[in-house]
């Protein structure tokens, strides 16, 4: 900044979608490229932050909402620093996260990460699905609690229908069309 | 990062200290000199981290530990990617300061901004010592509250001898020191 040199935009990459649908799995591929083409990179994963910021809260929607919330406050003071935040987090409603939005401003990348819910049932890599569908688990986002999708998100991925390699592939691509990271050249001019 | 250029080390001010010591007095000045003179800063004030990271959170000494430990979890995000942060908070028990620094590292600065707890409550900016004397505030710092000092600060400030510009002198002297800052050339040598 003091010297001119070229200063990197920050931005905040938010990862929603149900429980199972991949956030974490594209998300940490997505951190790995970024830290090989963009010096600073930070990781807000859901779980990381209710451990540091938001143990004590529960799954109440008031909860949910401070909780995301928190994670935004934590993102705008990153993104406008110039830092890539990576923020995966269930973050089931529409308004809480429009208000991380409007909050962070340009930087603000909103990724649907959608996949039907019987795949995401199918998968339960955590065994919470079928814990939800016994009835043990009174607040389970898309079973015992809704997810309200994003109306109008930066980018959606499929992941039934993609690899995690490919749905990570365009998130790049993203940031590259919204002037975030040059664009790697893959082929020479001569 | 990419293109060789300088860096700026990040690093976490942390003033401690009493109510009325004139924590927030003497980091609003620092962090006013710490912008005309570096690029990134970010000052997490305890009332304003108590809004954003820990609302419902009490006075118990459990609880001011937790509030403590989310600052330092957002400080030490901020510190490693090269911003330099400004704390201002109570934070009463050297534990929890301890845990910080060692999770921080080496940008981390503790700033004792010591004040005899009568000048203070002489103060009383806020009206609250004539309240804790009057009994109605049950855990407030020095009267009713326990203020453990720090064993071995890399800087202590007294606000009752000093003005605070004096105080924020000292802070800068200190970042230059320990080579955060560049010092100012205040002589041409012509």
């Amino acid at each position: 900044m003091e010297d001119g040199t070229k200063i990197e935009r920050g931005f905040t990459l938010w990862f929603t979608g149900l429980s199972g649908a991949g956030k974490t799995t594209v998300s940490e591929i997505v951190e790995k490229q970024l830290r090989r083409r963009r010096g600073k990179v930070e990781v807000l994963d859901g779980d990381i932050v209710r451990t540091n910021l938001s143990k004590g809260l529960g799954f109440s929607r008031e909860d949910r909402d401070t909780n995301v919330l928190r994670i935004g406050f934590v993102a705008k003071m990153l993104t406008r620093n110039g830092i890539g935040v990576v923020v995966s987090a269930i973050s089931p409603y529409k308004e809480a996260r429009d208000e991380v939005r409007r909050d962070i401003g340009d930087g603000f990348i909103e990724i649907y990460v959608h996949c039907p819910i019987e795949v995401c049932a199918d998968r339960d890599v955590k065994g919470l699905y079928k814990r939800a569908y016994a009835g043990e688990l009174p607040a389970f986002t898309g079973v015992s609690d809704p997810y309200e999708p994003p109306a109008a998100p930066e980018l959606v991925l499929n992941t039934d229908q993609e690899k995690p390699e490919e749905s990570a592939r365009k998130v790049m691509a993203k940031l590259e069309e919204l002037g975030y990271l040059d664009p790697v050249e893959e082929f020479s001019r001569a």
